[in-house]
């Protein structure tokens, strides 16, 4: 959990990038190179060094637990300190590292971002981050290296791997609690909040995760029809034959997972039940086409296709996305066009989806998978939802 | 609720700052200048111009529910044309408000962000969203802007007082589930999860709010004296006698509030009482030295006087801070030293705290409150929380 493989890899990069050394603060990057899962946001910072091992930079008073899965050296800094107290000690540790001067690696362009362990309030990187680095390393200049640690990141460890596990698993918690909680008469925050109070419940202290979180949307009835589109659950109540859809992120100490499901409170219609039988094609296409050596648009197309088959048309929006360092990493964007390669380890997301005022809602249906030889394999199950 | 004021201000501060428009894509930014809370994380842009109003860039599904809080020109862009369409929206905005070339002011240095109603991923400004303005309006140059967004924002319309007095409404809904949850047994995660359920399910609809959330923090016992500082809660059960504190941040359409209780699972031990008594007249002595002309550190100083003269000394982190647009507003910040001006209308956030392995445990209590002449005002208040 060390993050070494990774060093290892942003080392065999790093010289492509036109950096002397790399330095991470985004929550998720951090993670990445060190597996510290970063406490109070921006409160971290990992250095990476073209030879050699990482230093991790945190407070004080987490050195300790920062220790447990970082073997490598710490520098700390005391909390109260704030900005000028962390500057000082990525400056020694750029002493440490003799990596005065140069050119200083650093994440420019991520936008869409996953908070760290106090979730109302991530934190990026914008100018004073780069005013951080660039006096701390007495930079040359400073290069953006996002597009490497974007790419690097999709292809996930071993290690990585049992931690997005662990994720999909207290995320079947959740879906386990929104199968129970769809009922006529509850109403979808009432859902969303039964689900996001199962993940917590349950899913802390699953196999050690210490910070676990839900985000829910419930959408129901007709409305899901055009609705979905507003990430918006509301008091409305559901009503008896209501497609009930839920969208869901969830994330353990800083390991995501991406999850769709949509049930019917009691008997599904015709209709519904064929839709949801086509969206269960265009998964089972998707995952075997996600081969090594295919495009993300192979993938697309496939799902596509499948759904056509079964009568239906699969909505425009992606097919799927890789995820896991947060809720929607950048690579593969599996949509039509897409040149995203895909590569084994790979975890991808897939939601194919179709809604129609016809249907009287929709059915979306989204699992997480590894890319392996012979195609993608899902991570984690639920039991079939749609009864006719 | 249109964000006019808003525009008016920044109008007048806009030579000052070297730019002839100003374009903000933070969800914070965007609803404080258009009243519009973005619906998923990036897919809006408000632009504000030397003269005139604000023209709002939103998907083409939303521009109904944004002409509801927004009167001023909407641009619309399909949301499957991603980033490409977004621009070309943009790209027609400056069209029309004959905007092209010139200094184009933007969210430069924004770190701590807050986000959109798509909770679990926000998004941030960086390079990307840099070079799409500087595309979209064939800019001279880029001029970083947020210092005069977040001053000018520190400071309150009356329409941005009443949202944010609904957001204190429904943090005390999650309070007073605290209160109620703190029994022997229940684990630090049941109370997190029953504090947040209950925000989201009575919050929701409170006045007309649609997206309310609650990210809680609950600790217990010995260990919160010094474990507060890593904002965890777990799986211990709260004992008899047990301090327990919860760290609470509230968010309703996108308008934030921060809250501490404290409670004793029983009675409380005489010296935790005392300690509560010396939180509360920290707090009192605070909202009387905050009144406009003052200066933070003349609040920070006042707090710590008065907890030393109950017999404590408060904890050196931060007496408070600046709230609403987000859960932490960089201003004003309330801290020995600082001399950020108190001013009419700011909504500031007070948190002296008390922790020692003596108290086996300790208290923080936090308030929202509004600045007056006289003081500051308390915005929601719970029932007193302890007895001997």
């Amino acid at each position: 959990m060390s993050g070494k493989e990774r060093v290892l890899q942003l080392q065999e990069e790093m010289a492509d990038t036109g950096a002397d050394v790399m330095v991470m603060r985004l929550s998720e990057n951090v993670l990445l190179t060190t597996g510290w899962f970063v406490r109070y946001s921006g409160t971290a910072i990992s250095i990476v060094p073209s030879q050699g091992e990482a230093i991790l930079v945190v407070p004080e008073h987490e050195v300790e637990e920062a220790a447990e899965v970082f073997d490598g050296d710490i520098e700390a800094y005391p909390a109260l300190g704030g900005g000028p107290a962390l500057e000082a000690a990525v400056r020694s540790a750029a002493n440490a590292l003799n990596a005065h001067g140069g050119h200083v690696g650093f994440e420019g362009s991520f936008e869409s971002i996953a908070p760290s362990s106090f979730f109302g309030e991530p934190s990026a990187v914008a100018a004073p981050t780069q005013e951080l680095i660039r006096r701390a390393f007495e930079a040359e200049a400073l290069v953006d290296v996002t597009e490497t640690l974007e790419r690097v990141r999709a292809v996930k460890t071993s290690a990585e791997l049992e931690l997005i596990q662990r994720t999909n698993e207290i995320a079947m918690m959740g879906l386990s609690a929104f199968s129970r909680a769809v009922v006529p008469g509850a109403t979808e925050v009432e859902v969303m909040a039964e689900v996001e109070r199962a993940i917590m419940t349950e899913g802390t202290g699953h196999k050690g995760a210490e910070w676990v979180r839900g985000f829910a949307t419930v959408w129901s009835g007709p409305q899901l029809a055009e609705g979905w589109k507003f990430f918006r659950g509301g008091r409305r109540a559901i009503e008896p034959g209501d497609a009930v859809m839920i969208e869901l992120g969830t994330v353990a100490d800083g390991y995501w997972s991406d999850h769709t499901r949509t049930v019917v409170s009691g008997s599904a219609s015709k209709p519904l039940n064929e839709a949801y039988e086509a969206v269960h094609a265009a998964l089972a296409a998707a995952l075997a086409a996600a081969k090594p050596g295919a495009t993300a648009s192979d993938v697309d197309r496939a799902a596509r296709l499948a759904c056509k088959e079964h009568g239906f048309t699969q909505h425009a929006h992606h097919t799927g996305h890789g995820t896991g360092f947060c809720y929607h990493e950048s690579a593969p964007f599996i949509q039509s066009g897409s040149t995203d390669q895909i590569l084994a380890n790979q975890v991808i997301a897939l939601e194919p989806g179709i809604y129609s005022a016809e249907l009287r809602g929709g059915v979306r249906h989204e699992i997480n998978a590894v890319v392996g030889s012979n195609g993608a394999v899902e991570i984690a199950t639920t039991e079939n939802e749609f009864e006719v």
